[in-house]
């Protein structure tokens, strides 16, 4: 009997499969069927509002810049802002495991309401569940959020045209990293980037021409690079060596034989921008503390229909592959 | 160090003040702070939306009259529609133990489909997370649902006035006792009522006086009339003989030792009608099939501030009151 395996939470092709044959199929309709992180939604009266919901099911629950609490919060505060809507409101929903102590959830419970108010999100409506000693590991929480759409906003890959620039808002590789370090026991500095993006994509959005956004988490940089060329009649290209990442990162990585691009992120934005307003965007984001090492990474292409080609720092070109499965399980 | 228990998530008195100190503080604004099942947003445009959300932790996945999945989307559209609130969208998340059944994830997410196609509400967006073996029991769904609240509509207890009419729409205990005979192996009839609210809701909301409503779900029939004369100047008289319950339930009850009263439905809606409109209302429940069994079963008194008391069967009176923990974890 067909199993489902870790692999089918990794946010690649595993994922994208179970997702396919077993729930896009039969839950058809039209504001589904885009299949983008939040629905944006039709029927709500004069204003668009975009609807989206994660579970939290990181391992450890408390990381180096983070937690389940913060990670739930902006996560979904996220997922909302790369839609380009204002994030207005959240639930929260809690699976807890029988004898967890009172005194965690304290803790998780506070770094939620900080992480609301810094995003400008409120926590409207919420469930507590409670299971038995085994049923859960520690603490679950799911967020479902909703933003508001201004007028004249539409961030979609039908958007996106040859000659587009690819930014991406800074380094790659640290949610991912510091989840599994703190996990695995290993001393590193490396501190996850988790951060609500709202602030800076709000910032950018009037300079205009920006096509498309999206948070690069589970799968990381390269799974939303291949989605955007994915059955499309245009290629990427993208230089390493324009790709920020710091030494810690990239020397842990080596180390572990772990490849960046397909590491979580969880403060992380990539955009696709018209090339006449690049530049006036990427000096934008640099004046914002989420954007200071912002870097145009490379551009869609009208060879490689399909592909992300990647030029590595000697001149080499390696075709990016969403990832199958999942390197880090429970990272987000 | 203080423990989260089974307790806490049961609906009563352990899971209010679980919320009071862990959460309703420190997310504190003006919509969550009405701590109702459904959150009403303001700044989403010309209509009012209600925002909803429940996780679904269900022993065993599958029961007599539903399953995990049909649960997951009339719990949460019955949320919105005792708010009177018409149910246009779903959020579904899931938390998949690895080593769960593909095949039986195919059936949970088909009786989805059909259970949302029923209910006539979209599946829009979603999220699925995997988590190691023993990590979690088998699978947790979590779904946020967006109603839409027409004009003039406004059900809250802050409506209630002495002399009111208390109407259930069929006999209750059905839901918590299919589970919980499933869970433990006894051979039953008794099959879970769980069934979409929003027909019949839309039905009698025409006929006016509508005060309050509320799906008596966790903690049961008690604990929502408890809660609605806590901490109030009136009472509730409620008559025993006119409860509508199944010989199956109360016998059923008895054996065991349980109260039919906490037992947990899942198709039921707990109305108050003002004294002018009640029978009309009644009448057009009977005529709906989740209505036939409806019954006027007790009334808003002057007397017995706060409390709720039942006039039982052989005449003697019982104060009701909330549910400590609970008598039967993980039945929704």
């Amino acid at each position: 009997m067909k199993k489902i395996l870790l692999s089918h939470g990794g946010g690649g092709k595993a994922m994208a499969s179970l997702i396919k044959e077993l729930i896009a199929k039969k839950f058809s309709n039209k504001i589904l069927n885009e299949l983008t992180d939040s629905a944006i939604l039709s029927s709500t009266g004069d204003n668009r509002l975009c609807f989206t919901t994660d579970s939290y099911v990181v391992n450890p629950l408390f990381f180096p810049g983070g937690d389940i609490g913060k990670l739930a919060v902006n996560g979904t505060v996220n997922d909302l802002s790369v839609m380009g809507a204002k994030p207005l409101y959240l639930s929260c929903s809690f699976i807890i495991e029988e004898g967890f102590d009172w005194e965690t959830l304290d803790k998780v419970t506070a770094s939620m309401a900080e992480a609301a108010r810094k995003a400008g999100i409120k926590i409207v409506t919420g469930d507590t569940k409670v299971v038995g000693r085994g049923s859960a590991d520690q603490l679950f929480i799911n967020t479902a959020g909703i933003g508001i759409l201004n007028e004249g906003i539409n961030i979609s890959t039908s958007n996106i045209q040859i000659g587009d620039k690819i930014i991406i808002n800074g380094p790659i590789g640290e949610h991912g990293l510091a989840v599994m370090s703190k996990r695995e026991g290993f001393e590193t500095d490396i501190r996850s980037d988790c951060a609500p993006l709202w602030d800076l994509v709000s910032e950018i959005l009037p300079e205009g021409g920006i096509k498309f956004m999206r948070d690069p988490t589970r799968g990381g940089l390269s799974s939303v690079l291949c989605e955007i060329t994915e059955r499309r009649d245009y290629g990427i290209k993208i230089l390493e060596e324009d790709i920020p990442i710091h030494d810690n990162v990239s020397g842990f990585c080596e180390i572990l034989g772990f490849d960046p691009l397909v590491v979580a992120n969880e403060g992380k934005v990539l955009l696709v921008v018209s090339p006449e307003t690049a530049s006036s965007v990427l000096k934008r984001m640099k004046k914002h503390p989420l954007g200071r090492e912002a870097s145009i990474i490379g551009e869609i292409t009208k060879e490689n229909e399909g592909l992300v080609v990647l030029e590595t720092v000697i001149g080499g070109l390696r075709i990016l592959d969403r990832l199958v499965g999942d390197q880090l399980p429970r990272i987000c």
